[in-house]
């Protein structure tokens, strides 16, 4: 996808094959700075700071961290030692141990003159990978919308909402929910997205808004109490959403306020898309309210909010009344019965144990 | 209710008989000064710049200002040009042009040397039926917060959501949708209440937080995406929440994002109430989601935040990317088949026009 007018992942190898490319998303939307990780606690820094976030690309950082530990010290102590430290920093990042574990263990298979290259190697291709995932959800997603274009007989733009950030910045490249409206507006069809808020975090004010700009998608910031009055009136094609896990049966965890959505969308019939590598397919859960744990963050991100100033200081302001008590629930379940369909990479399916095993076959037994 | 441990209205006479005292809104919830309006032109600004707030009580305060201009000036001229220029500070302020013309026709009914006493009585009693109005809305809530704990076989507390400032802050006493909290309060009924942040202008946060924290009764802010993970856990007993407008059939306009909580509350069983002045019926409109105007307002609303840095100072931050394109809807409207019941000051009515011409026959031929 395009920052700054050049296309770009959100992981790069930098041109003297070693160090590692990241962007500093702590300073987005305001600012902009690249990372280069040249030793392996740089990639644990980023990560423990959420300098890098978003499941996938976490992933790839710490895989690429393997390797940076490698190039420094090539032994058997060094890659357990780094593996243990990076899985560290981020303990319930289920995909930051598999990334680890996947590098770790291609490494052991390599004779040991060959481990940085087996490292490096893994770690470029769980990148490849995910960015194929990643398109492969945009261009299932994408005959979606211009089924939706069509609809409108062809008088667009078609109008999408969207929820907290699932787009390129939190994968390799592409996104999972922002991955088929790319596609569309790559493809020239006529998208505008409604970025929800996101409170508490603000994701989408600060990270989907900032996705959409710089890749020139046209797009419009509304709060999240918005999004009924939007459907009510007709300004909602369709919703595409990310996940952060997807039971067996298709209910979809995903950040705070998505299940209002799916409600809404429910009750006006506008179709209730979410965009998922299968990899967050949880196959052992089938009552997404009753058994997914729901995080629970801390209270200041309710009752502080951070920004910048007319004359570009960053500050963090109190919102509540000195001493105001805040609860802080990181995601809810959108139950299957409100779900449209779900986006994979293999292609769309129906949000239902069924539907989910036509695409999944081999998990039949699982 | 309840402020810096003592007990006052939201407005009120001073003690030299003629100046009438109000709270600074605009300094809430961080900073605490009560205005003293002395001459209608300070009516006039308090209005204007939104230092007070709230339909009821912005009328009582234009009520008073007319009586502050005609104490300086006591003259058909001078009542005429305080009415219009009161009038205009918050031109589609409903309720403003009411109590504005009622003071105007009470003052024309008495002779010319009682035009001052005339109009203090007049405002006085356009504040007192206020409170009684709230005072009765409450009466006839408690007994559903009542019966929700019977129903928890008295294991309290009773959990209440609300959405956006409907308490006495906004009235002149009591609330609206917060008159039958404090009643259960005040009545030794453990009462809990989830107070939506409401964004964009945070009213929950800053006001409703406030107000209850005040008033002593127990609370916990919730981002606005919050309330359907609440219901779906059953950490929810009722939802009460004001209304701007109601439609003769009981469709009910309030705050954006209150149709999204009035949804979640549909899909888990949750009763919803709203609590209403029967001045704010439209018995003209039939059908809230085509036919009440919402209102947009400044996208800077979204875009920027104002609070309360560590170190005291208030400071207001840009929170997206610059240039974002935002859209600021202030209400939404949520279809009667979603209301519970709408408790007004005659009783709790069912949300259909039946349900409200059983409560106000003289309504019958409107």
């Amino acid at each position: 996808m395009k920052i700054h007018g050049r296309r770009t992942r959100s992981i790069w190898r930098n041109p003297d094959g070693v160090s590692v490319g990241i962007f500093d998303q702590t300073l987005f939307p305001h600012g902009y700075k690249e990372l280069r990780l040249e030793h392996w606690q740089d990639a644990a820094r980023a990560i423990q700071s959420m300098q890098t976030r978003g499941a996938p690309l976490i992933g790839a950082v710490g895989a690429y961290g393997l390797a940076l530990a490698l190039r420094e010290r090539c032994d058997r102590a060094t890659l357990d030692a780094a593996h243990g430290a990076l899985n560290a920093t981020r303990p319930t990042a289920v995909n930051l141990r598999w990334a680890l574990d996947r590098v770790r263990d291609a490494v052991l298979r390599a004779p040991e003159q060959n481990w940085v290259e087996a490292a490096y190697a893994e770690a470029d291709a769980i990148v490849e990978e995910d960015a194929a995932i990643c398109e492969a959800i945009g261009d299932h997603g994408l005959p979606l919308i211009a089924a939706a274009l069509n609809k409108k007989k062809g008088q667009g733009p078609v109008n999408i909402l969207t929820h907290c950030n699932a787009g390129w910045l939190a994968t390799t490249d592409w996104g999972t929910a922002l991955a088929p409206i790319y596609k569309a507006h790559d493809a020239g069809l006529p998208v505008h997205v409604w970025v929800d808020e996101t409170r508490p975090r603000n994701q989408g004010a600060s990270l989907t808004a900032l996705e959409l700009k710089e890749h020139g998608v046209p797009h419009t910031l509304v709060v999240d109490n918005a999004g009924g009055h939007l459907m009510q009136h007709g300004m909602v094609d369709l919703c595409i959403v990310g996940t952060d896990r997807t039971t067996a049966t298709g209910d979809v965890a995903n950040k705070i306020g998505t299940y209002l959505k799916a409600l809404a969308a429910h009750d006006n019939g506008v179709p209730f898309y979410v965009g998922l590598p299968s990899s967050t397919i949880d196959w052992t859960i089938a009552d997404g309210v009753r058994d997914i744990p729901i995080e629970e963050r801390s209270p200041d991100e309710i009752l502080y909010m951070t920004g910048q100033t007319v004359d570009g200081r960053t500050e963090t302001v109190l919102i509540a009344p000195e001493g105001t008590r805040a609860v802080n629930y990181g995601f809810d379940v959108t139950p299957a019965r409100l779900v449209t369909g779900l986006i994979t990479e293999r292609g769309i399916a129906p949000a239902s144990r069924e539907g989910l095993l036509a695409l999944f076959p081999e998990r039949h037994n699982a």
